[in-house]
């Protein structure tokens, strides 16, 4: 049973949008969800996930998503507008712009499709980790405030650590929402850009970093997501090059029982 | 010295746009790149980088491309326009469509940026495998058109064969365009779309499939490629997940000089 009186959870508050028109909503950030500058881009690319989720025209489920984050996203409200650029029988192409002021602050494009049974097989190997109740959330002292939203139970990996010697940008961590929350699109989309910048693992030095361009593939169906529900997922995450102002990270997120559930691409600037 | 006369290479041909207006642009499909239906999705993506790229307006060099493949691209005529739909100090962020008719059926988001030199590291390993001079061009015998506008030297992973043990999707392939072309961002990105859909290394049966997003991200400057000329390019592909429908693959695109070009990243329609 839902109480209906119990306030929303931080995720969805953070995601909430008011509709204004067809395609068209109000919303805000989230101080629960604040980034060292800004809001954590998590929230940002889930909260135009949540536009696309809403639309009175979708079809499907969501099998894609590329967020852009072009220019910093200020405290406060926002417009959002999301618009299915063509729609074929099984399969949907999304536009959707999050916009304050004049100003496009973020945008993403997204697929998403009827899906059904067909061959499956899994490549990537789920990798031989203790679980999550062996392990401790991990501090969140002198992090962004965001961070405090997420149970982060590291295998290996943690920020500003001595890099391991065989893969100095890899994190293997159990993650899960704080509070709890079942595990749906929204929260798995925001999830994948809870991996740190793989700078700060493979070289321990702040520097000014942010995400350009974030890719999610999304290998479960909702359902599938649903049975998860608040158990902690598994990522893996490691980055392929750093260089000339900009790297890329790449991370699977797996089910405890080994499903793997998204896979997540991400380019980076940082400087120096 | 450049022969004015000579005709164009036929990727040129393939991507050729012709202004309009601002940001507007007329150009064909190629009968050099047909796939098994409609155009090889490589020039489709490359001719939506070549709008960004000729845009007036254009900051700095790609940095990351992402083309949705909304519906079949019918042989001939197409309209491709282009924005900025955000340009910042140093980065810029594109939208850019192409339209037949009424019908969006393609459309890319990009980022541009000014690079500049930073602290470099590439994570991934260049593999350990024959240089492509003691390697065969593979046969296009009965494979689409656009095939034969590259030479393909498998190290492993060839089409329809028996699949690696230890690496079932995966392909390791010297790719060069045919004729010889100097390598820049366009043939960079078709390059990117070249390596086979994983499920037919994986599974040697043929089944529809379509690429639906296919994500890009660019490691090297304008004058690295340049330096590369008409060399081979390596690239490493393999699958992550293959269910209900739909499949993802990644794939490195490595010069000859170890250094790491592009990493790329699609999620494909198969039916079956």
């Amino acid at each position: 049973m839902t109480d209906n009186n119990a306030p929303a959870h931080p995720l969805d508050q953070a995601v909430a949008l008011t509709p204004i028109n067809t395609g068209q909503w109000q919303g805000a950030t989230s101080p629960a969800y604040a980034n060292m500058v800004g809001p954590f881009g998590g929230t940002t690319g889930a909260t135009l996930l949540n536009a696309v989720l809403s639309h009175e025209e979708l079809l499907g489920e969501p099998v894609s998503l590329t967020v852009n984050f072009a220019a910093p996203v200020a405290d406060g409200g926002f417009e959002v507008s999301a618009r299915p650029v063509r729609t074929n029988r099984n399969s949907q192409h999304w536009w959707v712009e999050m916009v304050q002021g004049d100003e496009t602050v973020a945008f993403a494009t997204a697929v998403t499709a009827r899906r059904r049974e067909t061959w499956a097989s899994t490549e990537s190997a789920f990798p031989d980790v203790p679980p999550a109740a062996d392990l401790s959330d991990a501090s969140k002292e002198g992090r962004p405030k965001w961070t405090r939203n997420y149970d982060m139970r590291f295998v290996d990996g943690e920020l500003m650590k001595e890099p391991h010697p065989d893969y100095p940008s890899r994190s293997r961590v159990w993650l899960r929402d704080q509070p709890a929350r079942a595990l749906d699109f929204v929260s798995l989309s925001a999830l994948c850009d809870a991996f740190f910048p793989r700078i700060y693992i493979r070289r321990p030095k702040l520097v000014p970093i942010g995400t350009v361009s974030l890719t999610t593939y999304f290998h479960a169906n909702g359902e599938q997501l649903a049975a998860i529900g608040e158990a902690p997922v598994l990522g893996v995450a490691s980055a392929n090059h750093f260089g000339q102002g900009f790297f890329d990270q790449s991370a699977e997120v797996w089910s405890q029982g080994g499903e793997l559930l998204a896979t997540t691409h991400q380019v980076v600037y940082f400087k120096e």
